[in-house]
């Protein structure tokens, strides 16, 4: 009975990092790194960001896939995951305030026009532009799960007026709430930024399409802080390119990293940062620990997903 | 007895717009807008943003200058403005939740790297870079005045680590306050970002000299929305080429606009913006009715400066 961890993401938390922290937690137990090149039957715990194709015929007695990062999509669509393998997530408090402010971010950036007069600044130019206010800017959070009732409460903290979408209609102070096919349409229409932090489910795959992008405000901004194929992409440098959006900034890709040869990179309404607004595993590392000793003892796992439901 | 309106601003605010605000608060009253090209000496008060140089001489019955923006020291140095003429000044609370917000959009960009990952973008660049966390950040406010104060509360309601320095010593709510010499030593050796919101009176002009400099933190970050003479340009640019510290935004300078030879303009680590962090005088122009009725009344002004002590 063994842990592996197999994140595959040395930039953001090498294999290495994790156990570090992990082995002080689970001092009993054998801990492998890095992907494995031989059958690992001893394995019955895998902690990774994503399902690499070929690791899971390696690992014969794997029982739980721990995800990492935020979205499980590639486990819930692996083909090769066995059905019986069970798959849960993490939900760092830390993570979720580092998505507030990467939306924060980018939204007062926006206010404030930062990028144009970095700009202006790259040409030398000293030009006046009016700054808009949070008072008279309407937010629409779409998603209002552990993160996106977050970034809602960041919005409303600093004077903003908020708008929240969920699946099943919720009941938050100084939010007002949406939910439903109508209601997503009422709470875009009005947003002067629409702030997508949705999973990636049948029901959320492509939804920021033409269809979508023509209910928003003329002139709106979207930021994708969600999962990249929420969003299609030519529709959505289509509305940008005729001005039905002033703006996106987009942490999240369908391909990642994005081609080189994709039209967002070369847009100066497009903002492109590399799948960073959420950072941290702070201390969700303390509950892939748990989830492992759970597992062992056939305890109820922490934030076990329903592989039917896909969240 | 008539107003004037000569604000030279057209980008910000031309006289006609003002004029239009004005004329019904003030129904029987002349309102002359522009550059006179002769005496006017039926003008008792001038609504303006600077002194310019010799319209004192064509205002002979001036009794008072109603300054419309921030930082009073253009008429109080101005040698053209006879001694008995009184200054007044606004406080829109507009004007201080702007520049709240131009303090958090530079931050959390800052923190968030969005110029760098502008640049990359420009170069077809994909890097991450980890985020830096508001509750992980110290922020040193210089100035609890009207404007201060609101700056020092944004940034404490979005979890990051606050102190404030103010001539006298203040007691806030989750602010650690200093004041005095030792106190402004105190508060910037151990914070991230130095947002100055001072005045400029004798007592200011030059304090972010190298000295002050070598004070702060190595690789913190300097933010200027008070006034551009604060800051001593080529101690800055030293601090900034030898690391002590790692970057500036900067909206006010010593001459505006800056001049295109100024170093400022080609350094990475700078970020200039044409001194617009406060712009909107909302309900200001309401005070500036009342205080033209106030002085033909006799009665006291609505934040009238002391011209001794220069604010």
């Amino acid at each position: 009975m063994s842990l592996l961890i197999d994140i595959r993401m040395p930039n953001w938390l090498s294999d290495a990092a994790l156990c570090d922290r992990l082995a002080p937690l689970l001092p009993d137990v054998t801990i492998h790194t890095g992907a494995p090149d031989r059958p690992l039957p001893d394995v019955t715990m895998l902690a990774a960001n994503r399902m690499p194709s070929g690791l899971a015929a390696l690992l014969p007695n794997l029982a739980l896939v721990q995800k990492l990062g935020a979205g499980v999509e590639s486990m819930v669509n692996s083909t090769e995951l066995p059905a019986h393998v069970r798959i849960a997530r993490l939900e760092p408090q830390v993570q979720a305030d580092e998505i507030t402010e990467y939306c924060l971010a980018e939204v007062f950036a926006t206010l404030r026009n930062i990028r144009p007069y970095l700009r202006q600044q790259q040409a030398l130019e000293w030009h006046e532009h009016a700054p808009r206010r949070a008072a008279e800017t309407r937010v629409a959070v779409l998603g209002l799960g552990h993160i996106g009732l977050a970034v809602a409460q960041g919005f409303s903290r600093n004077g903003f007026q908020v708008s929240g979408w969920s699946r099943r209609l919720k009941t938050l102070d100084n939010i007002a709430c949406f939910a439903g096919p109508d209601g997503l349409d009422q709470s875009i229409a009005a947003a002067d930024f629409v702030v997508a932090v949705l999973p990636s489910t049948d029901a959320t795959r492509g939804l920021v399409d033409a269809r979508f992008l023509a209910k928003m405000k003329t002139g709106a901004h979207l930021v994708n802080v969600g999962r990249g194929d929420l969003v299609v992409d030519q529709d959505l440098i289509a509305a940008l390119d005729k001005g039905q959006l002033s703006g996106a900034s987009l942490d999240v890709f369908n391909h990642e990293p994005l081609s080189q040869d994709h039209g967002f990179w070369v847009m100066e309404n497009v903002a492109i940062t590399p799948h960073v607004s959420g950072w941290s595993l702070g201390d969700g590392v303390l509950d892939v620990a748990e989830n492992y000793r759970r597992l062992m003892a056939g305890k109820p796992l922490l934030r076990e997903i329903d592989r039917a439901l896909g969240y």
